[in-house]
């Protein structure tokens, strides 16, 4: 798998300054780069490592291309070049794969009332119940359950062994990995003298064009209404939606996370990993909480925010920890010196 | 679908004060329902809007009704307004559903040693080993393993892709979501020079009544005695509960939580999003742990636990944090400080 | 099933002091066990309890069997008793399996460019891509997932419904309990004007010898190189791995917890339930992190790290937090207190 660089920038745009005849084979990184790979400067930092790199193309900013003097080989200039790097792999990764043939595997269990695409492909062993619909051009890896009324739209891929229950609907061009449940019940329950007593969950979970959910996630469905994830958004592993909730457009959630029942979260926010929120807040766009952080209270300010306790060896967090567990204790000991210490300045004086 | 309100009340009891043969179409909230809707008010903050529903019906208790006015139409009276609600979301899903239809599916691997009731349903692509038992009135969904001398109580539904090893035991009436695994070996290792020498985990679980456990989460078997779930256990999504763990009945835990080898809790507690429990704790019934606490030591008295570091700006944060590093030698200037003004308190006088 | 103690002892080593022709039927504990059970001791305040087992054989140090009177019966004397106890368990463990039958179960769809060793037992409604390797005496539970070109050792047990994607290998002897998805891709995205663009993840994951990997755990596929989990290494349940990490030989990680990408763990550390690596990390060998501890700093030293906020009582909690909203502040006050004793204390003098 090869392509000409022109090729490339005829496909992905930017400027080229250099020879469009150039073979290219691959993209690797700055310092194992060869004259058939393409390689890609976003860190100015990297500056001089881009002017020693063996690539045969480098993608750069005009600003670094102004700069950079050394490097000897072509270059395509672009306004994002960690972005255009992204677009150059998927276009290797397009080069690479073999698309697998349309058809339904004859092991899977299609029920007659489902509608799927004469373009889609569906794995062996999969499941797919009356009333659901699978898109143009989707592929339904091995042992995934699509339920009844559940509707996949073109051009998405499920990795094996997803989970799709009834009345979960994905939008185009989504990507879901293996192990993902979407639909499982919420979590809703009445108590009754200690008992508890399910509420049932009737609403589904509706999913945007764009999305990727991660393997072993788990988004479920709302108690009445749905829960929605909106266009754009990215969810990494093992990240838990509860039911009812909003996440905005363009979201992206690092694995691990959990976001309790009707929370709802703007859009083009940013959660690290195993950061956690609470039930019903409300989240405004352009938020960025860190890893390891729990949001207790909305936010209604964008900005960055971080709630973890400090690491340390473990001698000194038992120290620390010890201070923390009396800490109103000493700042009442403070005012009472800053008391003191105002008496004995007047008397002082 | 639909009900007369008289229906309902003959089947859920509460005392109705209205026309029985008012026909109820579902549920709504206060704020969105009809006059074919029935809705309830359990807060007392909400009597405004329960005054201005539109609802046909609405559920209350007697202390509400007698302080509602301006409401017209039929009232329930009952104990407990929200588990009534939640019992009358059941009446109307169940109004909804139509049974699937007992049997094996024919993609289905059910080996000859095991014994399904007539009244189970099998889904498609199920793998069942010898020896196992599964009760009348089970629904098996897609692409379950049920393994070797397992047993799943009467009445009780897997939903799709569930996986519950080896001499694991459910009790009746039970639910357990996609992607969760019972059974798993728990993690027990001996350490000889550096190398791990695994403990083969021969216990199973065992699992009570009415027990509901959620997606992808895992509960895995003992190392000699069994895991044991009490009866009334709510498990939410993503759950880990280690090996040897006794779950008190009526305990109820929301996503994420993880409790660790061989601690008890009590019953009737709640684990809030993301709790952790560490190793061989004990912790007392009617204890109610907040999101995001890790409980290092076991617990004797109920009551509520907390332990998370709060949220702030990052560069708040940054500030707090640096002072936590340094707490123990904050409390001793302040020691410092206290004998200092001791010394010239005395000198004063 | 049961055993010779001679028989035991000539498999497993150690020194056999007693009747090498007890019978033996199985492991109990201290407290438990009978004149056909064979216990251990290797905590020495267990050693009154020693003293008082009924068991039939106990596996001890040379120095507690030099300490232990009172005990009659067969002694088993070892450099560690814990890890002889480990393999007594196995041993046992081994008389009690019996083999599943080698073969290809019909219900599976292998492709005809897989490999199956034909010692291998492949279970129902398993999916093995073209390209795959099998080894020898290898087991594959029920719906499992063997991707394109993926290799499994010698050896190697799938417990049902593993997803173990294209280009993985893993070596001889691993475990891979249920749920476990190895080889999703990487979180690896570009922003473009705050669309997100995906970074295809071409690299594998590569997995040594003797590793065993937990219920619904995640390792994902490297970007461009793979992801390596090296020999020996145990991770338990709900543990996400993200793309490109290294984890070295011999490290344990507890459940829940989390891996950020392309960290670099050394060999022989341990991980408590819940914790969690930033990204880019390097962490020593011999590295021990606590529960629900944050590592959010490469670590050079090895020895014991903790930073989780200390449980309270909620209300004392509420207290505590307030204050540390505002440590800073504080710092400032006992600050200005030492500046002011300080001139009182000169003004005294």
């Amino acid at each position: 798998m090869s392509t000409r660089l022109g090729d490339l920038v005829d496909s992905l745009g930017g400027e080229l300054i250099g020879d469009p005849a150039l073979t290219i084979t691959g993209i690797a990184p700055l310092e194992a780069a060869g004259p058939s790979h393409i390689t890609f400067l976003s860190n100015p930092k990297l500056r001089a490592a881009a002017a020693g790199t063996g690539a045969g193309a480098l993608i750069l900013s005009r600003a670094e291309h102004e700069k950079l003097a050394g490097y000897a080989c072509a270059r395509i200039i672009s306004d994002n070049p960690y972005a255009y790097f992204a677009r150059t792999a998927q276009y290797f990764a397009a080069l690479a794969t073999q698309p697998p043939l349309p058809g339904i595997h004859p092991s899977a269990s299609v029920d007659a009332g489902a509608s799927v695409a004469p373009s889609a492909v569906i794995g062996p062993l999969v499941t797919i119940e009356a009333g659901a619909i699978v898109g143009e051009h989707c592929v339904i890896g091995a042992g995934c359950f699509i339920g009844k009324d559940a509707r996949v739209g073109a051009h998405t891929l499920f990795y094996p062994n997803v989970s799709f229950l009834a009345d979960c609907h994905i939008g185009e061009r989504g990507i879901v990995q293996s192990g993902a449940v979407i639909g499982g019940d919420g979590f809703g329950f009445a108590n009754d003298k200690g008992r508890w007593i399910k509420i049932p969950q009737t609403g589904g979970v509706r999913i945007g064009d764009d999305v990727e959910i991660g393997a072993n996630t788990t988004i479920d469905r709302g108690a009445l209404d749905p829960t929605v994830i909106e266009d754009g958004v990215k969810l990494d592993n093992q990240i838990q939606i509860a039911h009812n909730c909003v996440i905005g457009a363009h979201t992206a959630m690092a694995g691990c996370v959990g976001v309790a029942g009707s929370a709802k979260i703007g859009k083009h926010c940013t959660f690290g990993g195993a950061a956690m929120v609470l039930g019903h807040l409300t989240i405004a766009d352009n938020v960025h909480i860190s890893s390891g952080s729990l949001v207790s209270r909305s936010i209604s300010e964008s900005g960055q925010y971080t709630g973890f306790y400090p690491l340390a060896k473990n001698a000194d967090w038992e120290k620390t920890a010890a201070v923390v567990r009396q800490l109103d204790a000493m700042r009442d000991r403070v005012r009472e010196l800053e008391k003191a210490v105002r008496e004995l300045t007047a008397k002082d004086k």
